[in-house]
This record gives C-alpha cells, sequence and structure tokens, in this order.
C-alpha cells in the first residue's frame, strides 16, 4: 500500500467515526504509525444526518475531510479503501486497494442498518446511516411531493405523502420531528397546488414509549411534543412486512405509504476474518482495556465493540460518547506501552442523553437533573455545534440553524441527483 | 398534467435558468397564467459551478429551489418535468409526467456541452454544464489524488495528476485558477506522502488568446495571472483525440493525462418538435421579439436562442446577461398584449464582461474602462454575490468565501459519490 515503515510500531485503525479519531488524535507525537482506512475521505457527524435529509444542512456541514484534520499530524497516514479481510495470523489487512501490515489493529467500524433478517424490509425502506442515503431520503421526499401533484387518486396522493419511521429513537425521534416542521412550515407555501394537510408522519415503536434508553419523564415529554407536532406515534407496534407500497403490522391494521424509514436497528460492522465467533449481540467483545477477546493484537472501538460493565451488562450502548471515550483511553494505553507503563483499566462516563423534536422542543437528561422546552432545545444546539469538526462547519451549520429558526425554512430543498428504487 | 385551466392565457416555459426566472417573475399578478417546467427542482446558478467542482462550495449555495422562489406568486405553477416534444400544431408539450397545452411557448432550455461531433471526447472528457457534472468533477479530482499515493511508477502518478482543460472562456479560466489555487495552498497539505509539485494544470485554447471575446489588454492580463499561478497554456492549439489516457493535438505532442475537462463549446439544447429547420448556429433563429422565426406562438429566449444583431451579427453572446434582459423584455412585451398595447423590440445592453483566475487576479471589461487585480477581483465578488438568488444563498457563499480567502482553504474536499467513468 505504498506507507513507508519506520521502527516504530504500526497502529492501523479501520474507520475515522468519533473513536478512530480520538485514537488517532491521541497518538500524535507518539512513537507509532497509524494508518486510518476509511472508505470515505470524510467523518461524518452521525447525530446531524436527519437534518441533511430533512433539507436543512448540506453535507459540508456535518461532513469533514480526514486529510485536513490530520494535515499537521506527521505520524498519521490515510488511505480510502474498503477492508476485504483481517488476517491475524500475518497480521494484515486485505483491502480493495493492497495489503498492510500492522503492529496493532483497532477496528472503528461504527454500525449499520440491521433489518433483523427481513429481507422486503431491507429491499424496500429506507435507512439513514451515512450522507450518501440520507441525500437519497431527501430526494425521495421531494421527489414524493413532486408526484404527488401528478397523482390520479387521493389515494395514491396520501400514500405519497405519508412517511412512516420505524423506531423511537433518537434518530427516528429527531427525523419526525423534523418532517412535521416542513409540513407545518415550509411544504404548504411550496406546494400550493397540493392538500399538505393530507401529509402524514407516523412513528412506529416496538416498546411502550419513546426514547426507550432516556428517563421516563423526558420520553412523555417528548411523546407529548411530537403529538403536538401532529406526528402519529403507534407505541408497542412493530412491522411485519412492507412491499413498497403497504405496511403490515404484527398487532394493527395495514398503512399504506410509499415511503417507510428504518431507524430500528443497528448491527456492529463486522470485517471479514474476525467472525461470530469473537462476538456477542453481533458486535466484538472486548476485555476492560478494548481488546478483543481471544485475540492478541486486535482491538475494537465504539458501536462494533460490545463491552459488558457492571451498569452496563448487555454492553455499553451505540453512541458518539463510548467512542469518543474509548477511542481516547485506547490512545492512552498505546502511549503507555511506548512509554513501559502498565495500562489502565476503561470506564465510561455518562454525561447524559439528550434530544429534541424541533423548534424549542428537546428533552435532557443529566445524571442529576432533566429538563425541556426552550432551554434544553439551546443546550442541544450548543453541544452540537461545539462538537461538530472545524470552525467552518461549525459557523455553516449556525447560520443555517439561525436562518431557519428566524425563517421558520428548510433551505436544502434540492433533488441533485434522483433517488430511483 | 393536472393543472387548472382558467380563462387566462397559458404561457409554458421550458427551463428554470436565467431567464425563464425573468420571465416568470416578469408576470407575476398579470392575468395569465404561468407554467414552468425544469428538469430538476432549482435554478443553477452556472457561473459558479466551477467553484463547486474545485470544493469551495456546496450545491446550496449556486442552487436555489425553485418553488420557493415562486411561493408567494399566485398565476405561478412548476412542474419537475422532462420533455420529450413539442406539438405545435396543437399546440401543446409532451413531458415525461404527462402533456399540457399552451397558448404561449418559451423555449428557455440554455446549452449543453457541446464536443463538436468527437465521440471519443465525449466518452472520456468530464463536462461541468451543471450540478451534478460539477460534484462529479470534484470526486474525480480528489479521486485521482487518492489514486496517485497507490500508484505503480511515477508516469502513472504524474498522469493521474495532470488536469488538461480545453478551453480557455471565462469557464476554463475560472477552473484552471482554482486548481492551481488548491495545488499552491490546499493539497501540499492533504497529501503529505506525494509529491504534489508534479501536479499539472493544463490550459488548451484554440484562438491565439485567453478570453477571447475580452479586450486584449484583459486576456493578456489573465494569461499573466495564469502563468503565475503555474498553470500551463497553449493557445491555437487544438484537441484532435482521448482515450482516457492519452491527449493527441493537432499541432503539438502528446500529452498523458487520466483527466481532461471540456469548457470548450455549447450547442443550444433544442425540443424535440422544433428541429434544425429553425435554427441558426444550433440555437433557434429569433426575431426582435425573441419569437422563433417561421412560427407563431413559439418564443425562445437565452443560450438557446440566435439573435442576431447589427453589433452581434453572430448573435447574441451565450451570458447570463443575454438571457435575463430576453427575459425581462419578453415578460413586458406578454404584459403589452394583455393590455392591449404595442410590442418593443429588444435590445441588449452589454453591462461588461469580467473573469477571475484566483485571490486577488481578477479582470474586468467595462464600456469606457478597464481594470484588474485586487479591485476588480472585490468587483468580480460583489456582482457575483448579489446576483446570487437568495439571502441565504448569499450569505453562506460570502462566509465561504471569507473562510477560504483567511485560511486559504477550500473547504469542501468531499467525495460523497464516487465518479466511475
Amino acid at each position: 500500500m505504498n506507507i513507508p515503515t519506520t521502527n516504530y510500531p504500526r497502529i492501523v485503525i479501520i474507520g475515522g467515526g468519533f473513536g478512530g479519531l480520538q485514537l488517532a488524535k491521541g497518538l500524535a507525537k507518539s512513537k507509532c504509525q497509524i494508518v486510518m482506512l476509511d472508505q470515505n475521505n470524510y467523518h461524518t457527524f452521525q447525530p446531524l444526518l436527519y437534518q441533511v435529509a430533512s433539507a436543512g444542512l448540506e453535507p459540508d456541514s456535518i461532513a469533514y475531510p480526514i486529510r485536513k484534520i490530520f494535515k499537521n499530524q506527521a505520524n498519521f497516514f490515510f488511505r480510502m479503501a474498503e477492508v476485504n479481510k483481517v488476517n491475524k495470523d500475518e497480521r494484515k489487512v486485505i483491502t480493495n486497494i493492497g495489503e498492510i501490515n500492522y503492529d496493532y489493529l483497532v477496528i472503528a467500524t461504527g454500525s449499520d442498518t440491521n433489518y433483523f433478517g427481513m429481507k422486503d424490509i431491507a429491499k424496500y425502506a429506507m435507512p439513514m446511516k451515512n450522507v450518501k442515503e440520507a441525500l437519497n431520503l431527501r430526494s425521495l421526499l421531494l421527489q414524493n411531493f413532486e408526484r404527488a401533484l401528478l397523482a390520479e387518486n387521493i389515494e395514491e396522493q396520501e400514500s405519497l405523502m405519508t412517511f412512516v419511521i420505524v423506531g423511537a429513537g433518537p434518530t427516528g425521534v429527531e427525523l419526525a420531528g423534523a418532517l412535521a416542521e416542513l409540513k407545518k412550515h415550509v411544504l404548504p407555501f411550496d406546494y400550493p397546488d397540493l392538500d399538505v394537510r393530507r401529509m402524514r408522519i407516523h412513528l412506529i415503536e416496538m416498546a411502550d414509549e419513546v426514547l426507550p434508553p432516556m428517563s421516563e419523564e423526558s420520553s412523555k415529554n417528548a411523546l407529548k411534543y411530537l403529538e403536538d407536532l401532529g406526528v402519529t406515534v403507534w407505541l408497542g407496534q412493530s412491522v411485519a412486512s412492507y412491499d413498497g407500497k403497504t405496511i403490515k403490522f404484527k398487532k394493527a391494521e395495514d398503512l399504506k405509504a410509499h415511503t417507510l424509514i428504518w431507524a430500528a436497528g443497528v448491527k456492529g460492522q463486522l470485517v471479514g476474518g474476525i467472525g461470530e465467533e469473537f462476538c456477542e449481540r453481533g458486535r466484538y467483545k472486548v476485555n476492560e482495556f478494548n481488546k478483543i477477546e481471544g485475540l492478541e493484537r486486535e482491538y475494537a472501538i465504539g458501536d462494533v465493540a460490545f463491552q459488558a460493565t457492571e451498569e452496563n451488562p448487555i454492553g455499553l450502548p451505540g453512541v458518539a460518547q463510548v467512542a469518543i471515550q474509548q477511542g481516547r483511553h485506547l490512545a492512552k494505553n498505546f502511549k503507555a506501552t511506548l512509554n513501559n507503563k502498565e495500562w489502565t483499566k476503561f470506564s465510561y462516563k455518562d454525561l447524559g442523553t439528550m434530544a429534541t423534536v424541533g423548534r424549542n422542543k428537546a428533552v435532557v437528561d443529566l445524571k442529576h437533573t432533566k429538563f425541556k422546552g426552550w432551554f434544553a432545545w439551546v443546550i442541544w444546539m450548543f453541544i452540537h455545534l461545539i462538537s461538530l469538526v472545524g470552525f467552518r462547519n461549525k459557523m455553516i451549520t449556525f447560520f443555517n440553524w439561525s436562518y431557519n429558526y428566524f425563517n421558520f425554512d428548510k433551505g436544502v430543498r434540492l433533488i441533485i441527483r434522483k433517488y430511483e428504487r
């Protein structure tokens, strides 16, 4: 792969997400060589993908070139590559652009949409786990309204304007809220010759509350916000099948909808050569040092790692904070090795959770307190803004949010590439 | 096509470019119905496409939703459609979403890349006439550098880093300058393990000066700017063939380059049913009222129209100002009909031409004066900023330009969709 060999150990990181980034940054100026592989040349701030899908932001607000992040880090090498397989016996990674040896391997590939084996859903539903998928969803959403204008009967028109989101985690809730705001403030003016009141947003959740990981109080408040915005929330329901037109439920009547958005589950993005035998719940089982159980030089961090703790016997949650903290901690441990010091165990500090439903409507759970409403919404925006990589992305996002706030508008209603199912 | 019929005459406009927009705006509050058809749901500010291609701007800075522009105009209807054919005997337009009758038809489809019948060039060269093509070019540019890292020999590496632009009109000159700035300020830091000094930018022009329509003085100044930035300019040269790897010239040695960007010519985007017999130089020949010669109810404005004047016997130039002025003027004439008044003849007011090569490097020709350098560059930016549609687009572009200026950076180095030839 044309990467110079040095006398320092080589750490290969697969994935430039939250975890991989922190790990590589933490090893700046250390006596090691870092090689990061990612199929994209950018880092994605996944928590705001739904805003790309709902025409609020362009990709450049939430994506950041990986090379730019590390342009001053001399021990860092990046290659845009797709990993085919890891050969752990020979300690090398085999990719579409060649092979590379490693002294240590860190798998930070994150998660992908989990359809739980339902092939019809995988075929017809819209996922939203990366920038391309978010742009596809944006195109489809707008195309549906263009098509609704041409519909020959009211049933087809309503089906085109019906959006069913499965999964009421933060992604599902935030997207449902964003669509509801489009319905309220934008679409009636864009489509004066269409009765946008007929647009329907359904949010389907298997559990009996929205935002299941949050406090009962916050779940209730989020539900209230969703209902205030006109989202139809179905609790304790799950989808049985979808043929692109009709959604069948296990315990409810059918629903006709041209669009089903699947935000109901994720699974670890495993790499070839390190298989299910190293997994628990579909993720690599790691010890308290993030080393994959049963392996010597292979580590996993973030969504692809399964790390059970006393507080979280079914594994740490698949959120950015876990990946960030694990990445930082593993960097410290690698540095300890380079300095002949002992490794320390990882422990997760839960900084709280939050979700936004819409303008002035958000819920925040902290360790000792919880709150909602305008203040929660401001906190949500502030935290997300400062978490974006780079001054430019922060500023553009801030401008877009301010503009949207004062104009009740979402400016990026562009179908750049049509989505064809 | 589900558009309500009224007692007012219906004007169908094909194309939401500079001309179509002005025409439709000019007929607001008039007693007519306007139906605009466009294959995209947005207007494109084409003069800044090269900044999308060179990673300076995202599409939302230069594209604007057509529905948003007209959201308060009650007599305006938009349909996203591809026009297959005009049936002028029955006065109807046949599209992929159905048919529509018209009382008056205005063809404002603009221009597309002209390869002058060279099939190999059409196959292997990169055009840059719309947002998709600009995004493809951005992806290819960045992919080439990723590939150059993996090249097995120096010849292949140099070929991947060689960009040949054919045509030294404003598009070619501005793109060449933008690539030269990427080479100088961005790429060496993004690719520390690549010898970016080997990157080559060639600009090929058949005439014996760059920017042929501008004054001799401005052409000379632009040439000097290009050479200062390290662009190799070939005057009096034209391309004979290209197979994706080697460019053959009519009067010079071969050049090896993975990327050939074709900015050497445009042709009118004719519509089916109104053919070559109504054309001169590949554009619809119109009279001084922009009516297509030989037809009764069919008009053409902008790049797709050929309008000869005393000063411009080979037709008015294919620039935004012509389209804008023709659109505005035709609106006035339609209004005259509605008010039983006489039509007035169109006359083009040349407001001057300008082009930018890079930071502090631009040339401006006005009727009575010409200037260059920092002041010309500021004027260029100001004129382009105020010409962008919408406050939001102006602000985002202004922020991006300020950021680029102070940081010597172009922030959108994202390969969102890989380009596969």
